[in-house]
């Protein structure tokens, strides 16, 4: 696990599952030579490309991939004033491409990331797992120490309740990271050189009431199930922090999917990720969200969402009025967050039209 | 994994921490011959074996081994009238183990379960994996995505609250089993080829509010902080089930843990389980608890214990009075149970006299 996988070691024939009912988000501001390594894996997929920084930079994107590319004129044609609710400078502009996908599952990846080997040097195939991981059910109920149970070789072990067993539809499979962790900037600057280099052969359920730290790099969601909720917030230009577009939007889902009764699950499929960015720039970014999770985080575990959110738009408003109640004494910050909270929602109900009225899931 | 360790892999010199503070507790009605192979690992640590069934019985125990050995008559001379919460003809009498250690830590194993290896072939020394898991903190009120922040190679994520990462002590260590799972009656019948042979590289602290099924088989934890409630109730001889010594306990456990902000782990070591049990015995010791435990179940997840219940012995009195007034309509047994449960705190705080007043964690 030292190095990525090659581009001969990816070429094995890949099964393209759900490969009409699945987009591939990919922010960037730069050329997607990356794509080469994933092309046995991605090319049957269409990608939404949601290009950041100067729209009139031209992103190349590797022959052969079908795809459509959204900048900052495109986001700002498309969503009118509510473009305001996506940010600029900051990898959060991807939740744009969950928007306009009319699919009903997302794959999305960061640039700087590999294709990976598993243990006996074969090329993982990350979307395949976590397709896998997205059409089996999820057990938040209660702990299976034999991790999924719906794994080939596992299953429910002695004392596990049968009435659980046919798990919750799972929303949400959070993908994992060989080289290059996903630390924060202290622990980076403290352990420069640290490696991830295990390679754990797991994937489980985080269960129902526990909050969890959800990367943005290597994941994938029902948008049928959740969309709404993954929202990447207010990032980057002209926003006092960066780098918890993705945790923000794993903690509001959480909650939402506990709610909802919806699965979350983390472990495979692993990536590669090749670079660590700059931990001087990544602590200016971080710093006051380091303090501020402090107060999120009790926030979170506390929130309550009243029985008649039965929708996860109608949970997402909710969310959104409770951060304005609870959170803007941190930081007026927050009550400009909940505001783009509730224009995120009236935006993709705008562009989802039908979608806004089905129920997502159970309320519990 | 298809074959345990041999003798000559295990036979590498083995660091023997926490010597002198650790018990091992072995129940058997057999002669203890599977102690050959964790010779290397289990020699310097002092053997509690209590011998179930026939007390005439006389069980070999290999030479060069440091033990002390109970059998009923023992276990009736000890306790007296009290005796009558252990189990006889079951497993579940290994806890009388617990009760007689004098030690802070105690480590259980079944006679079935040898030496298993790791995906590079070496002998695993589950023991030493177990004694690690106990001496780092448990992280159960928020989870890490790369499982154990404490293990070498890992530390906490991005988005993990800082505030949180001193972590809380860990009363259990569950340990996992390759080759034969730890499956119920009627899952052995459906699958009775199936074999674990997936080596899953983890260990991970169970979340606050979550349920697991604790497994006997391979297991330690901390005496001091935990012992108490690791009574492993009424089965076997006379009693109406069997097989659900063990769950009793890590419902019981879990739910102390959870109140005096303890921590639970399960995931490595692996121990190689050589012989499934013969499902049809198993099915009529279980098929009661089978029905039962879908009651049970919601009654640990819903259970709380007022604040003042500030040591596990005072945990544990409390539960068992709400487990007669809550689940003694599902069965008179749970009735008797509760008795058991609180002549099991008796006799404990009998044999360990300084040890009933000590705090034993931090109420929340």
């Amino acid at each position: 696990m030292a190095e990525p996988a090659t581009a001969s070691q990816a070429a094995a024939p890949a099964v393209a599952l759900l490969k009409d009912e699945l987009d591939i988000v990919i922010p960037t501001i730069r050329n997607l030579d990356f794509l080469e390594m994933w092309r046995p894996f991605f090319q049957p997929y269409h990608l939404i490309i949601v290009q950041d920084g100067d729209p009139s930079k031209i992103i190349k994107v590797p022959e052969g991939f079908d795809y459509e590319l959204y900048n900052r004129n495109d986001i700002n044609r498309i969503l009118g004033p509510k473009a305001s609710c996506i940010s600029f400078k900051d990898s959060a502009c991807r939740c744009f491409g969950y928007m306009v996908s009319k699919k009903n599952y997302i794959f999305t990846i960061d640039d700087d990331c590999f294709v990976a080997k598993d243990p006996s040097g074969k090329a993982i195939n990350a979307l395949e797992q976590h397709i896998k991981n997205l059409l089996s059910p999820s057990t938040p109920i209660f702990f299976n120490t034999l991790y999924d149970p719906y794994r080939e070789g596992a299953d429910f072990v002695r004392g596990y309740p049968f009435s659980l067993r046919e798990g919750v539809p799972t929303a949400v499979s959070h993908g994992l990271w060989l080289n290059i962790p996903d630390y924060d900037a202290p622990t980076q600057l403290v352990k420069p050189l640290e490696r991830n280099t295990r390679y754990v052969d797991a994937v489980l359920t985080i269960p129902k009431g526990t909050l969890f730290p959800m990367c943005g790099m290597n994941l994938a969601f029902d948008r049928q199930l959740i969309g709404p909720s993954m929202y990447f917030g207010l990032m980057g230009d002209g926003q006092p922090i960066g780098r918890y577009d993705d945790m923000w939007a794993g903690w509001c889902t959480k909650v939402i999917c506990d709610h909802l009764g919806l699965g979350v699950k983390t472990g495979l499929p692993y990536i590669y990720h090749s670079k660590a960015s700059n931990p001087f720039v990544n602590l200016r970014k971080e710093y006051k969200g380091i303090y501020w999770q402090e107060e999120i985080i009790p926030f979170f575990q506390q929130a309550v969402l009243p029985k008649d959110c039965t929708t996860v738009q109608k949970c997402y408003i909710e969310l959104a009025k409770q951060v304005k109640e609870k959170l803007s004494k941190v930081d007026p910050y927050f009550d400009k967050l909940a505001d783009a909270m509730v224009t995120w929602i009236e935006a993709w109900d705008e562009l989802n039209p039908t979608g806004a009225a089905v129920p997502n899931g159970k309320a519990k």
